[in-house]
């Protein structure tokens, strides 16, 4: 907790972006445990995060070795059982925390659907299309068909913005159809490198996208906007 | 083993017909135990079952109730980690038997592929595409996009054959497209009884599917051809 303190307290001091930390995953035991630390640092509303992501489903996660012909580690499962993800909802909306509604499979948006039609999700609801390549199986793939598998299956009659991105592969195709689309876009080299690209910085990442949302005239929205688009909190001060 | 060698024995000398079994699912615990029936009916060829369908990835697969806003179970995670299904194909083979690969969600074909690439199934590939209804949210939806997104993760350049089915729901849908598209179709009142066709017997579900791949000119494989179609092993004697 008092690392995640000491991080939010200097992103807060300097700038007014959006505070977005994870969730404990596969190396914190017990769903209390998992969400702990969002409890924690939100009963000080200078340390509240923004958002937080919730992986709405369970599915396989080892990395397959095409050119071994072996997965790496054959007993990875990423389990995120229906209870948990009540649990995480219920935490979250004590806190005043934006729930990321985190979809690994088009299946994982249709038990994010029965959350807020539970009314454990705010709309509009905000979902995270993870897109799986670099031998992540267990995820749709970073192609125009992976996208579409997602929106396919995006909770009908429900407000929803969603963004992109993409575990260890190439964002940008996807991103462009997220941008013709309506979609939002979360790119960074903490996903994939880009090495076919010269391993660019964050920043020239990022341009490139508000490059390309600008010549479809769609601007780039502000943390401020953020918070009126998504229906966040008011930030702290 | 014993009831499973009974119906095999009941089965055989009355038909031709395949016999497809399943694995132990939720109810059985280890990995080995899951298939131990499996080997040991495969001792003997008269009692070797033709094909052995593996659930080829994890999802949650609580049942939600839309009327009650509310799912009838909360922890139910059906867990198949890679190391899982790499032993039941080596058993399968060992066997003789042919594996269905059984996906809920396109990632699985991607995992069924990763098998296929590593040796542990061989081509043609035998893919059952288990579509979800009645508040199953663990897998596609039993509409045309549901299909397409399985089809879409489908192995490239590997010759897959593919059978649909829909837990909990009406098939035709997806049946009609899977007969326009050359695929294959699993139905019966196992999956789900059709009130609104006024419970029709498993035979009349057949005919209507017999009807439709006559219609776009289909025959329909006896048994023997479906082993030529899908490489199994010669019948027992």
């Amino acid at each position: 907790v008092e690392h995640y303190a000491a991080a939010i307290r200097a992103i807060r001091e300097n700038s007014d972006l959006l505070v977005h930390p994870t969730l404990g995953q596969n190396t914190v035991k017990g769903h209390e445990e998992r969400i702990r630390h969002i409890v924690e640092l939100s009963k000080d509303s200078k340390l509240r995060p923004d958002i937080v992501g919730i992986d709405t489903g369970s599915a396989n996660i080892d990395v397959y070795d095409a050119s071994k012909k072996a997965f790496r580690t054959g007993d990875k499962v990423y389990v995120n059982a229906h209870e948990t993800l009540m649990l995480f909802c219920r935490r979250l909306r004590e806190c005043g925390v934006k729930p990321s509604l985190v979809a690994w499979t088009g299946p994982f948006l249709r038990s994010a659907g029965a959350l807020m039609d539970m009314g454990l999700a705010d709309e509009p609801g905000y979902a995270l299309l993870v897109h799986c390549e670099g031998g992540i199986l267990g995820g749709n793939p970073g192609t125009p068909d992976g996208l579409k598998a997602f929106l396919d299956q995006m909770p009908k009659s429900r407000h929803m913005e969603w963004t992109v991105c993409c575990k260890e592969g190439n964002l940008f195709t996807v991103a462009m159809m997220a941008i013709a689309l309506g979609g939002h876009v979360a790119i960074g080299i903490g996903d994939y490198d880009y090495p076919e690209l010269g391993t660019p910085s964050n920043a020239q990442l990022v341009r490139e996208i508000v490059h390309m949302a600008r010549l479809v005239g769609r601007e780039v929205a502000t943390p401020a906007e953020t918070r009126r688009i998504l229906g966040l909190c008011q930030p702290p001060n």
